[in-house]
């Protein structure tokens, strides 16, 4: 049951006519190099009977743009000024889109102007110090060999007047901003903001999460990076699990609203019994609740595997004010301590020994370099942001749709979050493997 | 330019019809299940202009099967007897592959009898000893730790008769083959002389090459750990290299036809600057050919690292009768050592001292266990040739098109190789990366 | 400045004369095979001028016995029965010590009877159901890939009595004893009990802590593989700090007592700025407090780095009183979080903004499998242990002094911890690397 | 059987009189800091009944000076420079010595002036360029992260007259050599002639070989990072030979004239069934020879995996003239290659069909990082190295005896090479572990 997309305005936004020829046109005489056309496209929804039903009813397909490099450009490359920003949580494979953003604009197209912005949107902010690095080749030529963000990055929002001002005051031509969910809206408003202005300033994202969960981006840079990873702490969990008589292994991984790598970690190593998730609600009180369904493994096996994501069972918050994150995000509760109690407190309530360890590898995960995969795919997410800025394309993200690099408008993308639908062949593989029962009375 | 695909049957043949509820209709009743209805179906082709021609021509759009389970069988599981056989070289994740099978048989469709079929294709052949192992989860639990194959495996052809009286005799109704071209082959003409018999057996193909070269397979299972791995040899390479003067590192990677391990592994560890594969002619004399190239990068940079697919540079064998290996493939020339020979008299030839490392990790490569991706994706893989052969499906393959599941024709995809597009945006960022011009005069 | 070791007896007690020739004089005809004669020993001290003011002084030079392989044995390995037991938390290795005893019992003395206890000293008390395994070579030839102890662990002393009738009742005559410092005064216990009643009962014990602080173990199995991991943990802190203004990143490392895997894993990552040990008292407060020298780093590079050994600072607890955990030591208080805490109030307090990471890697690191190094090590203690209790030997250890293997008393290894000196050049290289002042008043 | 070591002169030779006051004694008020006394030695032979016989009979205990840092040293800090220079093959941990180094030299010490020798000796000798780089903290920060040397090397000698001629010339007053036993060879005459002519120039070297055979030197550095890469070849090599009929794996390993790393790695991935190193001599015919044996086991078992030294069975090469390679020592046959040609030609003169897999990993595992414990070592090996060339000392090297750090005169060192007793304990563990026969007639 593969989701249908619909209703959608998938055109991205232009600065203005490209009129100038393509540097890469004329750079390596001895390559062929193809060059995309406006009216390659990638449709949205790919699955019969749906495509037979819209056109049977005349109605359009929906398509998305193809990335990749044009003949004719916006900007003219010799004079053109770039400036990247990385904003919000660290995530595997940041510093190699900064490294491929470089390395395309400075030896493909010629731009030798390129600022990094420090820490976030903060260093747009003249209060912080407005501070900038110049990004040469050089400079960046090794830093996909180090996790985190050599331009380092923060939370929450700035003032968007303030950051347009010193895209204005800077005169930057293309502005790239990796980041998630907040960074996309910031994008949307700055891009708005400049367009107000008259301004001709191209914003390109790079969607960033580690969490997997960008509406329209089928697979985040660093997930493949965390995923791997996680599976060493589950796999730490089942050793603490089995070598203790009633033992418990409780894993937290990351996913405020989606549980992907909790989901995929489960299937990467398969000695899981329990995989809680944002998307599926569960009790844990009652004949079908987790501790009564964990005390009765633990009956039956004397060990018992959980990985929960950290946005499962807020329900259990509910009547906790938490308030917000420097990002805007509602705080989440933490459920993983709140499990440990509750299953502590549960089984010294029935009088039955336990050993329970709690593994948050949070920090662990999102910190690491790039593994090969991502490697790879942050290369040709920027390679294609940069072809996208310089023909003057704007307000918009790159993306992979159907394993193809597309444009899609920002506005879209932040319409929703992406998550597991329960009814899916991912959840259900899941189910499978943990053979975890419904956890609902 | 994304490749369009014509004029092709994607019709999955069956051995009957499906009439059989599947027990999965009921073995989960607190949890829900989607099938797929057999007119679910993901198009071949998915780019514009392409599809809107097709549709103003009238012409249909090709689409293939969807992979899933179906509501309905057509054998029924108590009396099924199943057979497993591993084929041709190894590659990362038939372990699992083989552990997901047995899982999904036996525990999801209560299949209780499967047998593995030792060493390949001999497995079959009385002769060999017709040595079989029966497979249950308890065996096969922790398989997926292990590189390799449990079951043993052989190159080469047996005779197909033979093959058939072996599957007759012991009543198999569902084969699943894991294999590579030769292995794709044989099935096709196992399934045909089990049709000609009129016996009830289903062929269902795994797609297995480590080259990742099998046509209409997006991604073969194992290639991700494959190209992980690589880029440590290139990384030793590189080491080598700058650690002398004139220091050369050259790494020979698999790749017999098609070079995607080569362009991915350089993509990954961004410190090539020769990339040498089959689709792509280069000579070695001359002032374009590599070594007066790689001369001038030595004199400006005093190191070159040189990753070389094993299929590369066959020209400069064309005048030797190599023959052909077990599995009646020509035998490919050696352009590992041939390239150290003609690398070293050329310079010795012109009195330049190099240094020259040269490492071939195909073995360690290959032998690997699956990285937590490729875990995933086998798993993946393995449930749907399940659901596929329990449907009565037969005489295909199971694949990845567009990121979705989905059934090929084996006939469809063993009429020619998957290789690289040197015009496509692949081949053009390994030039970009490695710098290296045309090395054609 | 090398410790002296004074005023110990090194004899290790004997069950009886040893009067059967070893199988090890006959079993492999083609191969030579070294002896340990009794009166060969390792110097305890071996330093000058020590070692020639004792000669001077005409006082003995203390010498531990040497481990290995003796001609003549006191037990008849054909009516052997031996016992395996495996004590408290877990450390990478205790696998292999497991399988190295049984392979070698099994297949180098012909002892074909080896009892695994389960869960630690609850596997010899009947009330927790007394569960015993058989260990043959089969079941153990692939266990040192796994971590943790396939024979279960539990924490706590049990009553001295009920284990002997235990030991006495399967009439065991070898136990090794893989455990802490818990463990050695039970083993030590165990063995008075067992002479008081005459029973022939060996008991050896194999020293296991990850904390590295067992007097006269040189390096404890494990300790390699445990800071290889922990350096894993400083480089995602360091990730994290300098990833954000002001970042500060916080690892809590195991050392109850001792501070060895704080030091070293400093040394072995050179990112650290901060490391805080039991051994080396430290302010919170005042002018050389850590807060405000922290503060100082923050102002000067934006950034730090903080490794914290678990039993360090726990003068901030002696207010409360934190009772004792099952094995009997005195609880510790948290002293990760009590100092994300006071960081995080320290700076709010005088409104300098700050992002801290607080990083808990102790389960990921306990539960690996050893690294080859370990495996090796653990390879030899094991059969040193096996050679020692075939000879008759008890109420020891065994252990690497100076690099070779002995048979150190266990009454005199549980004298006192090993701890680091804080004028120890190890100290002073981990003072050198951090840059970290004395942070007393 | 511990080795006995006599008649040799432990005396370290010194350019003059210590006395300058180290900047030690002021530099960290705040901490304690040891200093060596210049009596403080290790005794060269610690066991029994060997030191008592030398007491009886009145003779003098051999010892080793202690290495660590001096009250007084020997050059002025402010106007010393010092040079460092990298020799023969890679090792894992060149970078981090040459890191620990320049710190030592330049933040303890006050050094400031530290020139690196590009590309071994030959960056002494005016008609290579003669090319220097100079060394501070910021450039050698990272180093440690990566395999190799940053200084570049090469082999085989240059002239030491030019040698001396540039150290004079550059007025170099410690020279930190970097090497195995062919420098360590140089560095002996090089202190030599710098004695004969008058000039006040240390001569340190930090002994390195990754086959762990130099003599007096316990553990070489990287020797550890090699055999845990070691066994990955090994269980590649097995991996393949499990999934072949008669499957055999071979992997030739480094060690020119002693088998530590084949023996090391034995121990570290029990899976090994013969191993061939050049202190063990082997026959190939005959009753007793590896291939009828081998024959053997493969009719039992069906796979057999092979590590050979690559000095192992020279004796195979007796009667062809290899020559010697650029650093003097002489050729040795390729045993890789020769034993598959061999086990090859054997099984097919006998009709008996195997799968022979050949890997050599040397390159991958000469070229990596080294790992934590090695960083660890390379850090106290070079901060010892400093303190010995500070106080004047000279033609002597650091190394660790009985795990203690001290000064060996090179002279010794360079008397013979350190080997594998075939009557040693760890040759009769890889034996047990192989379960391999003599395999002579």
């Amino acid at each position: 049951m593969l989701e249908i997309i619909e209703k959608v305005e998938t055109k991205i936004p232009c600065l203005g006519p490209a009129k100038i020829d393509s540097p890469l046109l004329t750079r390596r005489s001895d390559i062929f190099r193809h060059f995309i056309e406006e009216d390659e496209q990638v449709l949205v929804n790919i699955t019969q009977p749906h495509v037979n039903e819209q056109i049977k009813n005349k109605r359009p397909l929906l398509a998305f743009e193809l990335a990749g490099p044009r003949r004719k450009i916006y900007f003219d490359p010799t004079k053109l000024k770039c400036g990247i920003v990385t904003c919000g949580g660290l995530c595997p494979g940041i510093n190699d889109v900064i490294r491929a953003l470089v390395m395309e604009l400075y030896h493909v197209y010629g731009v030798k102007t390129i600022y990094g912005f420090k820490y976030g949107l903060e260093g747009f902010i003249p209060k912080y110090g407005n501070e900038l690095v110049e990004l040469v080749p050089a400079r960046v030529a090794n830093i996909h060999e180090l996790g985190g963000t050599v331009l380092g990055t923060s939370r929450g929002p700035q003032e968007i007047e303030e950051i347009v001002d010193t895209l204005d005051r800077l005169n930057i031509g293309i502005l790239f901003m990796i980041g998630g969910d907040g960074t996309l809206r910031a994008a949307a408003k700055i891009s708005d903001e400049v367009l107000r202005r008259g301004l001709k300033c191209s914003v390109i994202a790079i969607p960033k999460t580690i969490d997997n969960d960008i509406h329209l981006v089928e697979k985040s840079f660093g997930f493949d990076t965390a995923v791997e990873k996680a599976t060493e702490a589950i796999r730490a969990a089942h050793t603490e699990a089995i070598a203790a008589y009633n033992g418990i292994g409780l894993v937290k991984l990351m996913g405020r609203f989606s549980g992907f790598i909790a989901a995929y970690a489960t299937l990467g190593l398969r000695e899981v019994n329990f995989t809680l998730i944002p998307e599926v609600d569960f009790d844990l009180e009652g004949e079908s609740g987790l501790l009564e369904v964990l005390r009765r493994r633990l009956e039956s096996r004397r060990h018992a595997v959980i990985v929960v994501a950290e946005g499962a069972g807020q329900k259990f918050f509910a009547d906790q004010d938490l308030g917000t994150d420097p990002s805007g995000n509602p705080r989440l509760g933490d459920i993983g301590k709140f499990l440990v109690e509750k299953i502590k407190g549960y089984f010294a309530s029935i009088k039955m020994p336990i050993t329970l360890k709690y593994i948050d590898p949070s920090y662990i995960i999102r910190s690491l370099p790039a593994n090969a995969n991502d490697h790879i795919y942050c290369g040709f997410l920027a390679q294609n942001a940069v072809h996208a800025g310089m023909a003057g394309k704007t307000a918009m993200l790159v993306s992979c749709w159907h394993n193809i690099y597309v444009h899609i408008p920002i506005k879209m993308a932040v319409t929703k979050r992406k998550t597991i639908d329960p009814n899916s062949s991912l959840w259900f593989s899941v189910l499978e493997t943990t053979g975890q029962p419904s956890l609902k009375n």
